[in-house]
C-alpha cells in the first residue's frame, strides 16, 4: 500500500494571480514533485481541500490509517513535508510519535480523521 | 454502508473545565446524541481530531466518499449538523450540492480529503 500526499493547487493564500499555475498551492506542488516523493509515498494534485482559510494544504491519507491535513505549508516547507510523509507511510496506523513528526506538521495541524476501519478504541 | 459523524469530544474551545464532561467538544456530542442520528448516519465520539484552533469540530466520513471536517461548532448547532450529515449519507460521493449544505457547512469548513477509492479526476 502507498500513502498519498494530497497537495490543493487552487490555494491562493491571499494572493493575486492572473495565472493559476503561480498560485502557492501549485507552487508547493511543483516544490514537491521536483524533490520527488519518497518511498511508499505518492504525490496527488488536488482542486481544493476547502481549507482555504489555513492554505497552503496539504493531506496524508492511507487505507486503515488516520487522515492528516496540515496547513500555512510553503514551498521551502517541502523537503520537511516529504519526510513527514515518509514516516506517515512507514507507519501502520498513521501516528507518527510527536516527536519525530517535522515541526511544521506538529504546529500546523488543520486536522485529522480516523481510519474507518480503526476499532474506534484506537482513536486516541 | 453507514456514514461516521465523528465528533471531538475533547474540544476546549479556550473554555477551562475540571470535568471534562463539560467541555465544549463533550456538551456538543451529548446535543447529538440527545437529538438522535438520522438514517444512514451513526455518531462516534473521538478523542481529538486535532483540530483545536477551530473546536468544537466534527467530521463526517465513509468508505468511497469525500471527507469533510467542520469547526467551531456548538450545541445549537446539533439540528444543522445532523440534516447536513443525513444529506451527506444520501450521496454517492459525500458532494452535497452547495445551496442544500447547511449555512455552518458552507461557511465553516475545515477541510476536506478525497476519498481514496475516487478517481482523482472526480477532485473539483
Amino acid at each position: 500500500m502507498t500513502a498519498t500526499l494530497y497537495v490543493c493547487t487552487t490555494c491562493k493564500v491571499g494572493e493575486v494571480h492572473e495565472d493559476d499555475s503561480q498560485r502557492p498551492g501549485a507552487r508547493l506542488h511543483r516544490a514537491l514533485e521536483a524533490h520527488g516523493a519518497p518511498e511508499g509515498v505518492r504525490i496527488a494534485p488536488v482542486e481544493c481541500l476547502s481549507a482555504c482559510k489555513t492554505g497552503a494544504a496539504v493531506a496524508l491519507s492511507q487505507p486503515g490509517k488516520w487522515t492528516y491535513v496540515y496547513g500555512h505549508m510553503t514551498e521551502a516547507d517541502a523537503p520537511d513535508i516529504l519526510a513527514g510523509a515518509a514516516a506517515y507511510a512507514a507507519t501502520p496506523d498513521g501516528l507518527v510519535p510527536w516527536r519525530e513528526r517535522p515541526v511544521i506538521f506538529r504546529k500546523q495541524s488543520v486536522a485529522r480523521v480516523p481510519a474507518l476501519t480503526l476499532p474506534l478504541e484506537a482513536a486516541e
